[in-house]
């Protein structure tokens, strides 16, 4: 793993206040999988009447935590829950064995705490194809188990770190039937970061009340807008996990699909997933891509991520240069309808090019000072109809190149 | 457009003899469109009896000059035929003025050479967005056509870089009824290389006799076996342009798909494909990506491609790093079929992962020794069926980053 010393000139000034969550106790621990020095596995208990709900990699060669979770994940229980992760091996492509070590943790940490092995969720993330030391885990567990603590949250963002520069929170906390319910979630991510997740691995929890199948629903449509539209290098990961907790213990029960629960839960995956960006390998600029007047939503991401996810726009991004040819050249590669002469290409509000050229009011000048912003926008908009997306995405840096071109990172 | 002063490391030792094709012409000049003290123009005069074929971008914001070609290559002619080549504007996504600019310049070649303007194809390449100053070319086409001969297909070579570091060319010989036929081509291209083509121009020349439609159906079948499988950053031109004219001049004439033509064309192609990709922008190895037994020749493509496109990939590349596990993400996030645990992963010969895990024989120190190559082979085996694909492609590295992040390359 290649040692980055700097955090991320991305990155939030500070990491956030998070409330306890009633029901979800945390605790992380050293065990020395691969990092020396530094807490490297966290344990989440959650109480009984959890309903989790996830997300997962569609990865074909997805590792065996991941095809673990999917099995597991759509059954209801009131058994309570645990989630347990190790950083520093991703125990992926670790053929039969993979599987047994996976079985080894859920079923010990099972056991420790008292629940079902079918209600233990885990996840692995670091180095693919290198066997994972499970004893060094299952060796820990009691002492994980008296450490929890739903003050822990904090901690456990921390022990799930791999390259990233910072630990990853988001918080908010919304008034449903004049009671409060908290949501508050953690995330880890900085490479190998595409749609159909990334190497990420993302933990969110509320009190709220919200039966499985509900819960699953506005996870996953939610996810569609948040993690699956980042990318940083549009490599996708075996690994990733989006888990959600819901404990019930504020009394509140969700039962619709819209309203403020679900407002309140995108704000928190929206704030994550930018972190991810943020913490973009080598990234030094945060892009957002939106993409208006598509024939089609599906049209727009099309393009709004073959913007993004292009090597000439990232690299033109990265040298603060408004080439805008290269966004044409993007939008004509996607393979989504677009008309040379309908599109509109603006960076930020300076309008560049329309009616198939260069805009006659457009300075050269406007468009490389906009450049030299951290946060930048490049709206496109095809005249086509009305489908539009937005996708977040990072510039593509020396620094990218550091970090993966090193033996082994 | 950044200045490269070095040659790529991957460049062939010395440019190839081209043999002259019998009625075709060549002249260059300097036109001053862009860059200054080179020659920026080159026009080719093929004799009456000359017959056309083409394959050009796909990109729906494609040029001027794509677009005019298009309308034309496919009509048969017995007029003869020319080619005009600028380097340094592309014009692409200059609105109305691109159409125009275009048809001056082919206008102007017909009449100087006394040709149906029908009969004049062109292409531009290097910067879009800039309005082409056609003048500096009509204005030097008297200059050109006194200059034209057969001799000059090397400085023809020379003319259409743009951030080329070398002159690509390639030639072979094939007798068929006991008579010589000639293949000779040249090519530019080295960053926004992609399938569909690339910012790639490519003109190839033969003294055999070949029906346009003949010519256009061998032309399009070898262009999905060659040009289209070459990949330097997955970004798409939105000028790419492969002509091939047949003069007939040899007196032989081909009325076969298949047989020695087809073969002596497939191996000219081959060898200017893989000059692309040696000067890929930044390229320090020439990677070659051969996938086997997927179920089908497209599921072999798509997963060659997602290996040779995947910057995790392209960097371990770089490092030198036998980072097997990344070949193993690429193939789940393809999209095509793949099972783990039917799948081997081989770097040249060395086996490396089957059964779904490292191979017990596999040594580090074996794959790290053969990453120190300049020629890497990936050779995957799906073991689901008879599909299989080849791609070529290059490392990712600082250089690229340098290229193409400074202002306005």
């Amino acid at each position: 793993m290649a040692k980055i010393s700097h955090v991320s000139p991305l990155a939030p000034a500070s990491f956030p206040e998070l409330p306890e969550i009633a029901g979800a106790e945390f605790a992380t621990v050293e065990a020395g999988i691969k990092y020396a020095g530094r807490k490297d596995v966290m344990l989440a208990r959650l109480a009984p009447g959890t309903s989790m709900a996830g997300v997962f990699t569609r990865s074909a060669t997805r590792s065996a935590a991941v095809l673990d979770c999917q099995e597991k994940i759509l059954t209801q229980s009131d058994d309570g829950a645990a989630i347990i992760v190790n950083a520093g091996n991703a125990n992926a492509f670790t053929g039969r064995n993979g599987m047994e070590a996976t079985k080894a943790v859920t079923g010990a940490v099972a056991e420790t705490l008292g629940i079902p092995e079918a209600r233990v969720f885990s996840s692995s993330t670091g180095v693919i194809g290198e066997p994972l030391p499970y004893e060094k885990i299952t060796g820990k567990l009691e002492e994980l188990r008296s450490g929890l603590s739903a003050s822990n949250m904090r901690d456990a963002a921390s022990a799930i770190k791999t390259t990233d520069t910072f630990a990853k929170g988001a918080a908010t906390e919304v008034e449903i039937n004049g009671k409060p319910v908290k949501i508050a979630g953690i995330a880890k991510g900085s490479g190998m970061i595409a749609p159909d997740m990334a190497t990420m691995l993302v933990y969110i929890f509320t009190d709220a009340k919200v039966a499985q199948p509900l819960l699953q629903t506005i996870l996953s449509e939610l996810t569609d807008l948040t993690f699956n539209n980042i990318t940083v290098d549009s490599d996708t990961s075996t690994s990733d996990t989006l888990l959600l907790a819901a404990t019930g213990a504020s009394g509140v029960e969700i039962v619709d699909e819209n309203g403020p629960f679900r407002d309140a839960l995108h704000t928190v995956m929206i704030d994550l997933a930018h972190q991810v960006v943020r913490d973009g390998e080598g990234a030094t600029k945060f892009v957002t891509v939106n993409v208006t007047g598509a024939e089609t939503n599906s049209d727009a991401r099309t393009h709004a991520l073959a913007i993004a996810n292009s090597p000439l726009v990232k690299t033109a991004l990265a040298g603060e240069d408004p080439n805008w040819g290269r966004v044409v050249m993007a939008i004509g590669k996607s393979g989504a309808a677009a008309d040379r002469d309908l599109l509109s290409i603006r960076f930020g509000d300076i309008l560049v090019a329309e009616k198939g050229w260069v805009s006659p009011d457009y300075r050269e000048d406007d468009g490389a000072g906009y450049m030299q912003q951290e946060e930048i926008d490049i709206n496109v908009d095809l005249g086509l109809g009305d489908g539009k997306a937005t996708v977040w995405t990072c510039d593509l840096t020396h620094g990218y190149i550091t970090i993966n071109a090193d033996y082994r990172s």
